[in-house]
């Protein structure tokens, strides 16, 4: 097999209780690469039209890239796919930690798991081996007692488990993997869909590292990340969200869901404060010496195990600001819910925030809520709202269903409060500020994901974060909220860069830039390969997601943001700014157009199939 | 300045006698690279719309690359660029030699010729000085008489001297700009504009180096050249066209005006022939170890001068073959003569054979041609008819217009014989073989170009050449007569990284891929850079110069090829193959959807023009 990959990919039909290797060779690998490229291609390739995302004939993937598990910064993580329960559209999600590397040492590139175990299950991978055994009596336990019980009866404390806890069991749909109790596949209900084929975990230990074709460059890229801590220093001492302060006064961070600028309590539960009053330590994934992972410990009103980690910025913004909660131990308690219960905390955060807009303006009374004052700002409100959708108890099973469908079901105009693209709850970035990121929310295939979009701000002015795009040709900043058709095709390149650094699987946060990761992927196979290849397979892999979509139903209408992006906030920096949908309209439109899809309806047309070479894929 | 760069360019208004400089930024050199970027740049811009392209209206630009003049193989070229007296509109073409380097050390990155002298003059450039010098005492001369007086007159034999001869004063408009003698401008009848402005020679000498970012790593690729011999050698030991023979098998040689496929005596011919008959060395250009170029010596029955080396492919092909020739040495007379004239030999051996067909069919006859005999196959008549269009005498001053202007003013059918496209020439390489060659023939904003475009039996097997495209995401071989989308996305890459070479300018017969010559771009200019940004550049420079097309009255009904293409050669491999005008039309449309110009018009959007940055550029 070709460097890099082991060639492997694991068959898991649970219906069956039964594995399976799919041999794959170097042209498989090249064309869709892995990660986010392996994710689209099972989906559209297998995937049955119209089938239950909840249902036997939904497949669950996790797929590792050619960076996984390689000895370098950033190369801990996998990404996991399906069809997913809040959309009803393509899913998939990468998670960081050490699960992933494990999985390529323990001989596979993938596993694919089809339908659905008769009881409770756990999938137990190591060194070429797989088997499927009983998990009844880990069935209701939480992400850390159902570790520690399999790494107990295997008798290998270094096992990597990656698990759900009771809200992926209940179904919940906005319910995520975790793997090593810190790290999250968190959007698009990937729990869900694990726990409706009754599988509650996998379990890997591994051996063997792939070969790489020149591990002394792979070192030297190392050695360079090493050497410019400058890049990454703001990660390394805060964590993610180091300017959280900074950003309430650019107007980014979410308050009281999206409705207001104002929120000074900000300092009381930034990265910063987090830092000062609750953190322990910082942890990091496999080979990364950034370590941008918040460890916490808090003993009272709340004890908060250090086991779960700590809040990233986007917890920290979305069950703190965005629900008007300024308690850090609260969100820290909540976040540790969240990973306990495998919830994501993005999602959760959404619909808690959307529940308590509907209290305030009577959609919910305490009827609704059995008793619970469900008001911006209530701590304790939050904290037990997280435990009834996990537990699907009382108005949790409402809003278990995810901020959509809730909204649906709750009428009297609580669809405009519900700050969803697809039926994915929208992150902790403000589209009125940054209008490439608003049209990211809009079009990409999984709804609204800041981290497959462009962080305008980023690119406004010359610094180190445009020095990063600039190797993609994009010479000259661009004011954040432009969406002319030279920052649509700015959007563009970077969207395909993420989906390539995704696609690798490659973190985010490290500070390679495309001309690196090229050199990345160059070093781990032997390829000659370049930026346009990468962005190559990247227009692949999306071109196949918005593909199945269409097979499932979505349109070009979907492709919106929520009404509240087109009025100003009720206070704050962005008081006077609104998102014009018309703007939006001719941006998507002309990004249609780059994509060589139809320009009205976003249908990638039959030759941009043939040209990508994915027309058998799918199916037509 | 930025490094590679010498942030200077000479503008001389030959109308006042006068010379400046044009400061030029990193910015603005990053955004247009030079050479064909450069041309494309100033065209657009400073062009007024319908300018008669042979009036003082016209601007003559001599354009050099980042890599022009960097020690190392590949680097010694240059662009020339003007609106063409044969097509109307866009016209850019390179020449490789040591004038270009030898003007980078002299201090300038280009040279925009405004205006018309008066009485003819002559540049003199040293140094970061430039001079206008009379030159009524070398006007008629050759080009080697020109170089060898110039030189004489300012006291240095190492002098540079790109010049015209009499074809060129004669505003002959197949004519071309000949620097050191062998190396030609050869396309768009550059020599006739320069005749136009009176202008006869530039001579330059320079002895500034620009300081490069990272000279070790340049020295690498030196030496990866220098190691991987087997990538280059059969240029090294035949020069091009060392498969002449085996092309005959093909079908890619044309013969007899691209009527027929049989041509046995090409064996009398070829390369390999050549090299045993009347080879006496090879050269090369400036820092290249290659040295694809022949140098032929002949006594009798033709005295034939070295000073001029020796027939390319494309001279062998267009006027041997092509016309039916299989005398060797008429065919090294020939090529002298074009090169003492400065004529263009592809323009002038197609507008050869154009001409004999039109006698062969009685179209022409003795009448017209002052006796001579003009027939396929007559090498006498073919030498004696590139004197006449030199001299702009009897038949000469007709075939003098070019292909297509002749044609019309013949009449009577004589349009089904020009095998032109825009009114360039057909080069001698065979759509019916190659469809993507073909669709760049129609497509190209200059015409019909080999180097612009694929070659698609390049492409159509796994092996070396192959391998040079996979660091553009191709991964699988097409069949050379395939035009599907994949084929039409492979050739819009190819084609955007042969314009990205000439943006750079670097020899394309150099083995480097896309992803080292992104490499190349960043060891001269310090520049984070990749493939996406060579090839981001170069659609710009593409849609400048279509938009140039554009605006000068050229549309999509002129992105057409000769009906001979859609029928059969008369015998040969391809006598029962046939280019398919249906097939074309597809193609054309998904192509231009690819580069963002209007599917039906092929007119660059407005959006697109603006994504670019080059709405300015074009006063929009």
């Amino acid at each position: 097999m070709t460097y890099g990959y082991n060639g492997q990919i694991l068959r898991v039909d649970l219906s069956r209780g039964a594995t399976s290797v799919d041999a794959v060779d170097e042209l498989f690998c090249r064309k869709y690469l892995g990660g986010a490229g392996f994710v689209s291609y099972f989906l559209l390739k297998e995937l049955q039209q119209g089938i239950d995302s909840l249902g036997p004939g939904n497949k669950l993937i996790f797929a590792l890239g050619p960076v996984t598990g390689v000895p370098l910064p950033g190369s801990g993580r996998h990404c996991v796919g399906a069809k997913s329960p809040l959309t009803g559209g393509y899913a998939k999600s990468e998670s960081g930690g050490f699960w992933g590397a494990e999985l390529k040492y323990a001989g596979y590139d993938a596993i694919v798991v089809e339908g659905k175990a008769e009881k409770p299950v756990y999938l137990w991978i190591h060194d070429g081996e797989a088997s499927i055994r009983g998990a009844s009596h880990l069935w209701g336990k939480n992400t850390k007692e159902t570790q520690e019980t399999i790494r107990a009866e295997l008798g290998d404390s270094l096992i990597r488990v990656a698990a759900i806890g009771p809200a992926g069991e209940n179904l919940v749909r906005v319910a995520c993997i975790m793997n090593d109790l810190k790290d999250a596949a968190g959007r698009g209900g990937m729990g869900a869909v694990m726990g409706s084929k009754n599988l509650k975990a996998i379990a890997v230990r591994g051996h063997k590292r792939p070969k790489l074709a020149e591990p002394e460059r792979i070192k030297e890229l190392r050695q360079w990340v090493l050497a410019h801590r400058e890049l990454w220093a703001s990660f390394a001492e805060y964590g993610t969200g180091a300017a959280m302060e900074a950003w309430v006064a650019t107007g980014n961070i979410p308050v009281r869901n999206f409705l207001d600028g104002e929120f000074p309590e900000i300092v009381e539960i930034s990265p910063t404060a987090l830092r000062d009053k609750i953190r322990i330590k910082m942890e990091g994934c496999y080979a990364c010496p950034v370590r941008c992972k918040k460890v916490v410990k808090v003993d009272e009103p709340y004890s908060v195990d250090p086991a779960y980690g700590g809040p990233e910025y986007e917890t920290l913004a979305m069950i703190g600001s965005n629900c008007g909660v300024s308690d850090l131990k609260a969100i820290a308690r909540g976040n540790e819910l969240c990973n306990a219960y495998s919830l994501d905390t993005i999602s959760t955060g959404g619909v808690v925030a959307f529940a308590m807009e509907c209290f305030e303006n009577g959609l919910l009374t305490t009827k609704d809520t059995d008793g619970i004052e469900l008001r911006f700002g209530n701590a304790e409100a939050m904290l037990k709202i997280i435990d009834l959708i996990a537990k699907r108890e009382g108005i949790g099973d409402l809003l278990a269903e995810g901020t959509a469908w809730a909204a649906q079901k709750i009428g009297k105009g609580a669809m405009e409060f519900a700050m969803q693209v697809k039926g994915i709850e929208i992150p902790a970035h403000e589209p009125r500020l940054k209008a490439a990121m608003g049209l990211g929310y809009a079009v990409n295939p999984h709804g609204a994901d800041h981290n497959a979009s462009l962080h305008d701000t980023f690119i406004s002015q010359p610094g180190a974060f445009f020095d990063r795009v600039k190797p993609l040709g994009i010479l000259e900043p661009l004011p954040a909220d432009d969406l002319g058709p030279r920052k649509v095709a700015m959007f563009r390149d970077v969207h395909l860069f993420r989906i390539a650094q995704d696609n690798l699987v490659l973190c985010l946060f490290l500070p390679y830039d495309p001309e690196q990761a090229a050199n990345i992927l160059a070093a781990v196979t032997g390829w000659r390969t370049s930026t346009t290849e990468l962005l190559r397979v990247a227009e692949r892999t999306l071109t196949m997601a918005r593909s199945f979509n269409i097979r499932e139903g979505l349109s070009a209408a979907d492709d919106k943001l929520p009404n509240r992006f087109f009025q100003p906030k009720r206070n704050g920096v962005l008081s006077t700014k609104f998102y014009d949908p018309e703007q939006l309209e001719r941006a998507k439109s002309y990004y249609y157009t780059l994509m060589g899809w139809d320009a009205k309806t976003g249908i990638p047309t039959p030759e941009k199939l043939q040209e990508l070479g994915i027309e058998q894929v799918a199916g037509i």
